[in-house]
């Protein structure tokens, strides 16, 4: 992190401590309504029970804030240390993954007495002279612990899912409406060179950095996501069983996993509906597809006569939007539509995660943090694709231009969508 | 039921409602200490939660007593048809059996008004004149229960297995001391046509019946269990490594899954130590070994110069024994040394279940109940092998002479131990 | 062997290298019409590539006869020491079962050369004054090499099968005919003890041994293996589809494996066809059903209101009766009609291995041979079931009523069929 | 193909049908020691049998040249369009891919017999006005034709490495010598837009295509590839054993496959010995590595403190430099030092496929040809990486500047080697 992530300039301890209280409680927040019984189940490898969410946050600042920088500092119980590791390898032994489902114990109530443990330290932590580097750790804490609300919406959506009764986390807002369908528009872009990654000031992840140069040739960037209407259209027109369309390991993905619709569709029964987190809902037709694969957005893309944007051809065409869209402070959980007209880009940030056609790798010149803090991005540059934009469960404050997130090919747990592109 | 099932004469009606609230609460008494975490959670596809176990014991009372007999039963929630069915094909859909642990919902708060729900409309059914055949399936019920009593220990044993805190469930009691290993002596039986099966009065399972005769030749039976020093010096002398000492399929199952001592053991370092319900505990030496499959059982009696005995065996020479052993009701929760001389045969009941190198089959005139009752036991005859005696987890009042267990031959986290036999 | 077989008593030298050159020739005739591609393939984990047969028989003789006792013997190739043993683990090193399809060294023609060589120094050794305990080793090799024609046969039709070509390995003889259905009809036994396992004199495995006495009830035995034409019916009466008919184990494999009628039958389209050595043919209706798994068996028997018999039935019903039936030296390969009345018992020998419900377990008073020869029979005593009375590919000298063929209860790729019985 | 491969210009006729004839040549030369049983099995699903390549080869100039352009022409056996179909949806039914060593039947002499009737019709064919798209699809018939010639070497070594013998493809030429390793150097390269792809004339698959400007930054690039004794080191540093030089995916690979070395690696007993196509040879400590995969390249490179070059970097500094290496041409089938001073960059063409660090992914404005062609590259732009250069079982007139070969991280049966790359 000392070297591999921006840091703010000069942040004031007071309002660090102000901060870390309001990121902490959103948290709390998002869980406050769920039982214990909720908080402790895997549903699948890839997700982790919200009890180990809240336990692993608590966890990263303890053993990258607190025990390397408050003096006498002692944990709450050693064996968190290991439980609560997730892949960091330089700190030691970590509890498996695949096995984050099978501890009872620490309760629920024991992890949330380790966050109040951990609480309390930060804030003697933070009300002293913090330095610099500190305050980056800080700061880094916070953005991971935002990671993590966005993880726990997820997981326990599909937790949820696999449940016969299809209960709802959170009852539907009215928000959640139909909307008028806008019709697709595109943006055009010449060619030439132009630089992406972070730009100083604000924090930013090593990945993001450094800032480089790229070369684009011209194309054009659809004004706003692929729609549920759209998105049916192609399954309607036999979009899932054309090979021609499908990369060849997508194919074998929709084959081998009968795959014939987004993520948490129901079989179509007359109308289109849904596992939300608002229980079972009707499709919202002019709202963005979410929790599709890449192979599917890919596939779409085709079927579409277009493809995915590069994410270098996104962050350039997001470059002075503001950061608006539908996020998780707005306690929809759900993509909405954007009813404003289309002739400029819309819903870049917010409502879906979009697939880019871009493998998951190291910028020019990356270098991953010295220490534990290095295996927090780089080692996963590997068979993963980049998802630019941030979604409905993403926290407003956690996203930017710059912020690369990254999932392998057939991941649809998250709200991931996609937007078209093209040549010109 | 009605035709496999032997069934108890002339049950009164007020004792029936009686028994049934003793059977019921020593299920709720078992889990009284539990969180709803403990309660919720799956930690293989073996083992179920402990609040299914508790959904579906009710289940079962709700399927095959309330919904068929008592006028105008109306059930608290339709779901829990599906959700808490465990095999019965007959009865309709099933919630598939390793995603019991997927259900945070019903909470374990719902599960206990269920079984509330259904113990008010038992009594309601019990007071009233309720016929021969009805009581034959309340009897059944609560066999039922009392399996399912005794699988809630070895699963909730399994489960905080997989902690790495070790847990316990409950304090190791004074009971629980080494003990003087006795000498191991033999019991002679002569050749000849014996009988066994269940003989009335009293319950039975319909797979133990009918009773029929055999003929066996001269053999020893062993006056007591392997004791765990005993199986440590098979450890010590390479059992784990000699082929010529293991079934084929128990060779490779030794060498894919690296076994190297019983299940629960831990790698010796000193003193042999192993996690039980009390947490991780020194091995008594004088107790029967147990978590052992039958492989296991097998391969130490080959190296012993001796054999398992048959179920056919075992039964009889019981015969006319009391049943005496450590039961669930003594709240050890594992097996205990018996100190008295081992001249006669001891703790053929209780404390360890005994392999038996039987393969689970219908006895000569097996014939299944009708309906869906018929699939109880019948349709689990094939590739398991039976267990005869009951262990420390089962209650006392379950067992008997003919009681038949099955397992496959690779299954070790019930308490299952063994006793030598050979022939003469 | 030594302890654990029966032998002849006295055979003579002379025709003991008759018999062995017999016995080798017939190995070579079946092989003779195949290419090398043919012989060298594994098409699944239970086959075995017809080359290693070739290579596994000789080197049985070479590992048990004649390096013990020819002097001055030396191997032609010590690298088959490995390469060919099975399964004993007694000699060392096995070449890993999976992976015999793929040695294409040593060729065919290296593995006739040492056939031709084991020859020439078996000739050698049975020219000699051969002791009587050589004799018996001789003899088991004889029965060892007649086991694997037999595989020779199926894991041929296996491989064939595989190949979209669906080539014949042998042209259809006239036998093959259809022949008129007989009506089926049950043979009575009485209740009491009887004696199965093998009487001297003459040859036989060791787990055909001790003779001992059994109890059997009353019961009939149908005098004829069911029919290609009732299992058909068995199939229009959805029998694949209902529950109730098949043990869970079974139910589960049914459905993970999406079978719908026999091993080799094709899709009904009309007449029903089915792969055969013979191609692609017409299903004789009046012919045994054959490659079925034992969960087929069970389930068709359980939908006749009828049920297998156990494997003591098995042979004392057979008791007396001529080894008659189709065999491998009639050189149709498939089991074909008796035209008989059947009012007595019929093709109890030949045509279709019949299953029984007898679970693969040790005889009272069952010993395994000293040494690597133990392995032969005894390790494999779990989770198999026993079949009786040869097929149409067992060689006819092979066969006797005392013979226990074993396999999982999912194996299909033998010529397995069965018989019905009933209680009385 | 017709849209995306770029062809040469106006090839004649007659020579067309000379280069056919050698380019069949090859592929037949390079079998010709084989037996029938060699060429007939399969190893693992990402190999094939030899036969396999030989059918399929010739398929191709049949599929995609003779039936839509030779008047009257009849396909010799109407099977092989289904059999040798290796992944073209568009052409219809496949047989599936990890059961093409099922296939004993076609033999190999039906498959010579069906090379010689395609090389009839081509004959025909080219002795004709062929048009000049399809000189353009013979041109890419021949290319395919190399492509599958490399692939009977890396999959014939990988079968013959499974079979215990260990036997030799050709014995060792004397060529294959120790050499003097050579000091590591690097060239250096400045920032800017620079332009990669294929540029006219000359045949290049799609992939190659378009043309197109990249922006690169300073970097250097090492003068020849990695060697043996220099990841000998890495191996003796505990190269495998310390996850914070690998990837993640990469740190799970080596731990659940047990990797301790290069694939055909013996174990360290003294001196460093391989499995090559020459038999079991000592490894030459100045030629370069190989049988690598990404993952192991990469993790090296970390440890070394430099990074793989792009396949950009790459493109750019192989730039006007001559296609020289050791090639398959050459009958050493095994990489050979280069003894020549490094200050230049040295062995980029042959030796080994360098990995580079790059997706495997569309050039900007990529375009796959239309109809089943286009299946040859564009569909597995996913989760797979990019190699450099050609290795010692290419062909030389093979491989171009251009050429982009591509396998996913954990491949290494293929000669794929590395060089280090840095940033300045």
């Amino acid at each position: 992190m000392n070297d591999g992530t921006v840091t703010t300039a000069r942040p004031i301890a007071s309002s660090l401590l102000e901060r870390y209280r309001t990121v902490r409680a959103a948290t709390e927040a998002l869980v406050a309504t769920l039982s214990a019984e909720d908080c402790v189940i895997q549903s699948m490898p890839d997700a982790s029970p919200v009890k180990w969410h809240l336990g692993h946050t608590s966890w990263f600042f303890e053993t990258f804030v607190l025990a390397p920088n408050l003096p006498r500092y002692t944990t709450p119980d050693p064996a968190y240390r290991m439980l609560f590791n997730s892949y960091y390898n330089a700190i030691g032994e970590k509890h498996p993954r695949p096995q984050r489902g099978l501890l009872s114990r620490p309760s629920l109530d024991d992890v949330r007495a380790y966050r109040a443990a951990i609480d309390e330290a930060m804030a003697t932590l933070l009300r002293g002279s913090a330095s610099g580097p500190i305050h980056a750790l800080v700061e880094l804490g916070f953005h991971h612990e935002q990671q993590h609300q966005e993880l726990i919406l997820t997981d326990l959506k599909h937790l949820l899912s696999c449940n016969p009764l299809k209960p709802a986390y959170a009852p539907r807002p009215r928000a959640a409406r139909g909307g008028r369908p806008n019709a697709l528009d595109w943006v055009e872009f010449d060619e030439g060179v132009a630089e992406i990654g972070h730009a100083e000031p604000g924090f930013a992840f090593d990945n993001e950095t450094p800032r480089h140069r790229v070369y684009l040739g011209r194309r054009a960037i659809a004004t706003r996501p692929v729609t549920n209407a759209e998105y049916d259209a192609f399954i309607a027109d036999d979009g899932y069983r054309r090979p021609e369309l499908w990369l060849s390991e997508g194919w074998d993905w929709v084959n081998a996993n009968h795959i014939e619709g987004p993520l948490y569709w129901e079989p179509r029964n007359g109308e289109r509906r849904a596992f939300t987190l608002n229980g079972v809902q009707p499709v919202l037709a002019a709202a963005p597809v979410c929790h599709v694969s890449l192979f599917e957005a890919d596939a779409y893309a085709r079927w579409a006569g277009a493809r995915l944007p590069t994410e270098a051809e996104w962050e350039i065409a997001v470059d002075g939007l503001p950061v608006e869209g539908h996020f998780a402070e707005d306690a929809v959980f759900e993509p909405l539509p954007d009813a404003r007209p289309t002739a400029r880009l819309r819903q870049m940030f917010g409502d879906v995660w979009e697939w880019t056609q871009s493998a998951y790798a190291p910028y020019p010149g990356f270098r991953a943090a010295a220490g534990a803090l290095g295996e927090y991005n780089g080692k996963f540059m590997c068979n993963q694709y980049v998802l630019r934009g941030g979604s409905c469960a993403t926290p407003r404050s956690h996203i930017r231009a710059s912020y690369r997130n990254f999932f392998p090919a057939a991941a649809r747990w998250q709200f991931s969508g996609f937007r078209l592109a093209r040549d010109l």
